[in-house]
């Protein structure tokens, strides 16, 4: 029996599509709006026609109007409209789990570097929980204000943390990373049309992604020191999925095998961590359309170190069933609800 | 007028019939035979239907019976061959390129431990040369036995080679390839399958791909001392094309910009190199289906290093039209002839 | 709380993959045993990882072995294997839902024609009940032995059928097909291979698909008379998805709105088909993942006819879902259980 | 020795970027200009970074600059702008193929009909040649302004007209087509982004598609009677490629190995049609990057008549290789100049 009162807002793009396949099937929730400004008083089937079952249609995106009717709201919104939506909903009462990057970066100035501009909201940072379950489980049970991780982040971060947490590895990280297509967003772009896409690989942004500082953050805080990150994201030729690759030299009482069985035993009770057998390696479409991130380790001898091999879906894990997954545990539903 | 006899010796596969597109309109080569044990008989048509103009027709890979006809021999065939081609083609005369493995370790120790194999021809290890004309233009000319680099050592190399040589890079360096399924060959294999392969992207072979001995080779010739590097490929569902991302830390002296220059000055007049404006990047899409390499430079200041972008069509520069510059400079063709 | 025991028998293919993903999140169905000759003994997850958490470990396929444990039997076989398994599991008792070709057809001749071989189990023709539900509904319901459609007639007999049966189409029509390349099965071969499907489009098989006679059957059936159809399949670089665009003629008293609201009217509680607003087509990444069927007519005034143009997940609703919707409907389910 | 002064006006999209590639390496082209109102100043490998060695710069489309310096303008504009080019062009002694739509229609109404527009050049209708040379060679090689055929009639066209001129074939024809994401042009919009594209097949425009009357104009005057034909083409994921797939009905005379061998005759000196044995059938990958045709005939006993399976390549065969094809006539050069 439904109980929450989810609305989505701002939900024209991939992450707003998948977040509507994955609350329309949710058994404990009941959609209470969808909105948009561009797309107001349309059913949403007529831009997704995948819902053609579904008589909802976008509202207009007024914070009054969401908080009317809404427990929880989940923001999918480009970056720096926190003190249009978040603050309003927040002060009227409802949670907030936002998918925009406004809440990811912890310091204000470096939200100022990588995102041009003045933090809309800096008096929130300090509450916001990073959306990252596997790390922040009960913070995120308690928290009003949910930061979902990016996309890279969450494939880079999972594999990481627990090793950075330990000790068992040394900085700097290099992180080669690539990405499907609908992780630039359902952005009307030159190069993302299917002939500027298809048959091409390329890397793109490698001297100051936004996701890198964000890794960093993370990193940094889970060994207790500076851990610096070189991210280098790629852009290849699927709709979905995200893999990293992660080389990172290993603290000389470590080796490759102890990593794998760390992370096995870290994430032995996590729904949606899966740690590979040895000699395996992850792969993209193993996970795609599910909640899941695939983990493998390699031995690194060129590096006295190791190669981390991690996958998720960007839109799932990555953005939408992340969120998912924090409103499950924020109102004590099971952390699997409407994932599976 | 053509006045060089060709062959194509163990033509089944894609460098092969890349090699039968690009010698078919070679203003100066006459294709003397094309062979394959699986097809002898049957026209190359019925294999490579984009041929339906030719009336070539398979014949039975025999030496002699190549050599007969023939002043050079294109090698296609598998690695572990050598003995029963290079061999008896080289004593009667012909010269022979060969886009196998087989002559691309100096090291018949490590031929043995990548390939599983006792070293078919070891006598003529000191003879071959390694067919990457950017580097070895003048042995290439006067060599009788060409051994063209594999396709991702063709990527790493001709970035790599001019900044180690000159100093301006410090080892271990970190390789991290995408390649399109070509790249596998014509294998009929599980994994190559299309449903296997479209909307998946994956690392593999991380701890010891063939090629990884042979890009330290050449590096560490280059610098006069060992240069580990670590290689980790990856499959990308792209019919055609490589990109290689290399991660090195440079010598204190030098700067991301230098690099860039230096690689621009070093290939101002290789025909198939292009060195990318500061700011951009390599992408596969613009080197498909041509000879050339595109190589881009970004810095790297987590590693105090730079990111070397590059990209080349495996099948041409990273095999058979590699073959056929080298083909053009051992007769005094001009080195770009039939590749434009 | 899980009460019915199914089986998969034969489950190394796609469809069984899909058969798997479908029935781990049924909520009435507990998985009896996945069996497998050639992998019997691993864990599915090595076949498939995807289901890295499932325990489940493929066993023999074996008759009895299957019976012991089970209510209903999946058979995801190739066809002609009807007197080794649909046979002795009835007899035993189970219900058996057969996703191979072995019942679709009602006459032994029409199968020994098509499928190179005398029937194997003529006796159960006349009991075999076509497992389309939006048309057999109650035979599926009260039925022992249901026969799946393939893929290519679920596509096209949903928007034929009512038409057929109204008298509002004339004989013959002309079905022009794209299916995915999961629709060739994970059938190891050239053909299939990624750089032969990709950036391809072709026929195949224009003069004699086994599909062809299927949908003649059910269309003929339903007019009360022979119904020609001219069937040309053909291949298409997509993982998943059959689109079907049909031309038909119209009786002198139809139009294309009259058919399209008939199609409306017809499937207006039909969970699993959506005919779409008159202007719309039918796109494959609308139902991809998904158990529908999505139609959409266009007046065709150059053949005083319509197009029909309809689109399916080939896996889904054209083999395993389709099955499993049959199941729901057996075993007094909802239709939409574990499908939505 | 070059000694035809060629331009190209308007050439930022993909036949342009086409006709780019095809002149660059014509033996007895210079290229004059290249022209585009948007990129003007900029050099061409800005937009175009394939063509990194080349300094050509975009200049503006000025006719009388262009007039200037040329022999021969290449029009690769949107349609309606004759007026502005053709007609001055035209009057300042430059021949001219035209690669848009506005000379193809022979007549005005059809032409206001299709286009939304009234013909802006009515008085150049008479003179202009279609430019489908395996059916005009004689009138191109006289002509002063060629108008290149759309795509889809060119794969439509080189198997219809033969048959339809020698009274083979009955009217009406179906003509399913399926085109590459390239035949949408370079055009930033919605439908035509790569996860729009990626695992999606559909109809579109299937009610009144431009090329349609361009098809039927052509195949009645080649019957000497009114031929309708059905067009229904679709948007499937691939870069560049055309297939079609024809039915239509045979005289009672013909059968289909008489049609294979017909066409087999009249196009046994064409050098850029193929027709392929009895039994096979076309493929988009055979042609893609050439200027071929491929024809494949097979029997289609459900409707008394064929089915005639074509391929080109819709950038090439289909655009801006069968507007240089027409240029070799015009000028006298081999018909396959630049174009093997």
């Amino acid at each position: 029996m439904p109980s929450i009162r989810a609305s989505i807002v701002g939900a024209s793009g991939y992450s707003g599509e998948e977040l509507i396949r994955l609350l329309l099937r949710h058994p404990e929730v009941e959609i209470s709006c969808i909105t948009s400004r561009r797309h107001a008083g349309k059913p949403i089937s007529e831009v997704f026609p995948r819902f053609a079952d579904s008589a909802i249609r976008f509202t207009d995106s007024d914070a009054e109007a969401i908080a009317g009717v809404s427990d929880v709201a989940f923001l999918a919104l480009p970056h720096g409209l926190a003190a249009e939506f978040a603050v309003p909903l927040l002060e009227r009462g409802l949670k907030v789990i936002d998918i925009s990057a406004d809440f990811r970066l912890r310091s204000p100035q470096l939200y100022r570097e990588f995102y041009d501009l003045d933090h809309p909201a800096p008096q929130l940072l300090d509450e916001a929980v990073y959306g990252l379950p596997e790390r922040y489980r009960e913070q995120i049970r308690t928290g009003r204000l949910i930061a979902c991780p990016g996309c890279y982040p969450t494939s880079v971060l999972l594999p990481l943390l627990p090793l950075a947490e330990r000790g068992l590895i040394v900085p700097p990280a290099t992180v080669f990373s690539m990405s499907g297509v609908t992780g630039a967003g359902r952005k009307v772009d030159l190069p993302f049309l299917f002939p500027e896409c298809n048959e091409s690989v390329r890397p793109y942004n490698v001297t100051g992604h936004r996701h890198g500082p964000e890794m960093e953050q993370e990193v940094s805080l889970a060994a207790g020191a500076d851990f610096p990150i070189s991210f280098i994201p790629h852009l290849v030729p699927v709709s979905r999925g995200i893999h990293s690759t992660i080389t990172v030299r290993l603290d000389e009482k470590a080796d490759a095998e102890q990593v794998r069985q760390t992370l096995d035993t870290v994430y032995a009770d996590a729904p949606f961590v899966r740690v590979r057998p040895a000699g395996q390696l992850a792969d993209t479409k193993h996970v795609t359309q599910s909640n899941l991130c695939e983990i493998a380790v390699a031995a690194n001898d060129k590096l006295d170190g190791v190669i981390l091999s991690s996958a998720i879906d960007n839109l799932t894990k990555g953005a939408s069933g992340q969120a998912v997954q924090c409103m499950n545990l924020m109102y004590g539903c099971s952390e699997t609800a409407g994932l599976l």
